[in-house]
């Protein structure tokens, strides 16, 4: 058995201080996250996230971008994939479940009619599979739980499980 | 006036020669997308997309993570901002609009409770409000129609506005 000084390396102490806070003014709990995105030609663009460098984005060759980066899609699903690996961690460490390892595989189907201007309505993904392996010797209800936790409380599946308001807007005098 | 080969320098030609086979083919219309992420320690984990190089992912330090990359919620931003800007830049090529610059500023609403486990049924975003500000000589009227043909025809801006399944599963021997 690993010894951790936390288990999974995970820091549960601020998790549950901040969970502590958050229980007490319950107002706490409002975060507002933001991202931003500059167009450098054809279908590329850079994403900014607070100071990291910029994250680089385009489209494959069949689809007329110049394939220098994973496309808006994908990092639809690598998000949700990264998303549920917090989640497993987090949520193993409270539960006291050693993880050796821990992989998140998507797919996701999407049609492009809508997209192409085709016609339909519906441009995003119409069914999203993911599978998760983790590797530990938790018992089989152990991990049946965690996962049960997880899928209840995780923030970007339930953003693509529910309808989510969007509102697109040009600034003014764009 | 710039001069461009291709307006935006997109390749008009393969978005609309994919666009003639598909009308002709409708199934062709079918893709699936894939992600896959593993778990790097604590909240840390890397998303891996075709063959391009691994990307990091973190949580804030107050969140209890190490801070080293874009959380998973900020990365679900990131890609509905790169799909608005590759949404403009064809359908402006479309529209032989010619664009200087283009830049997509998102916020979105999440709310913790859930996540930390504290109850509720919701833990992704309640909100996401993106700017788009649109450096051009088109009328405000070209921009117009083409911002709503790009509302219209966003995958990650309509995967996120509609309810879409998401089945999360344990691998066999997990």
């Amino acid at each position: 058995m690993t010894i951790h000084t936390h288990t999974n390396d995970v820091d549960l102490e601020t998790v549950q201080t901040l969970a502590r806070a958050i229980a007490a003014e319950p107002e706490r709990a409002a975060t507002t996250w933001r991202a931003s995105a500059t167009w450098t030609g054809a279908f590329r663009s850079e994403v900014r996230i607070r100071a990291f460098d910029p994250i680089p984005s385009d489209e494959p060759t069949a689809l007329g971008g110049s394939d220098t980066a994973p496309n808006p899609v994908e990092q639809l699903l690598g998000a949700l994939a990264n998303c549920l690996v917090v989640g497993y961690a987090v949520n193993a460490a409270a539960a006291g479940i050693d993880l050796r390892g821990l992989d998140v595989d998507i797919e996701g189907d999407l049609d492009l009619t809508t997209f192409l201007g085709l016609g339909g309505t519906h441009a995003g993904f119409d069914d999203i599979r993911v599978t998760v392996r983790i590797d530990t010797d938790a018992d089989a209800e152990a991990v049946g739980r965690l996962h049960d936790t997880v899928v209840a409380t995780s923030p970007v599946a339930h953003t693509l499980q529910r309808p989510v308001p969007v509102a697109v807007a040009l600034a003014e005098g764009a």
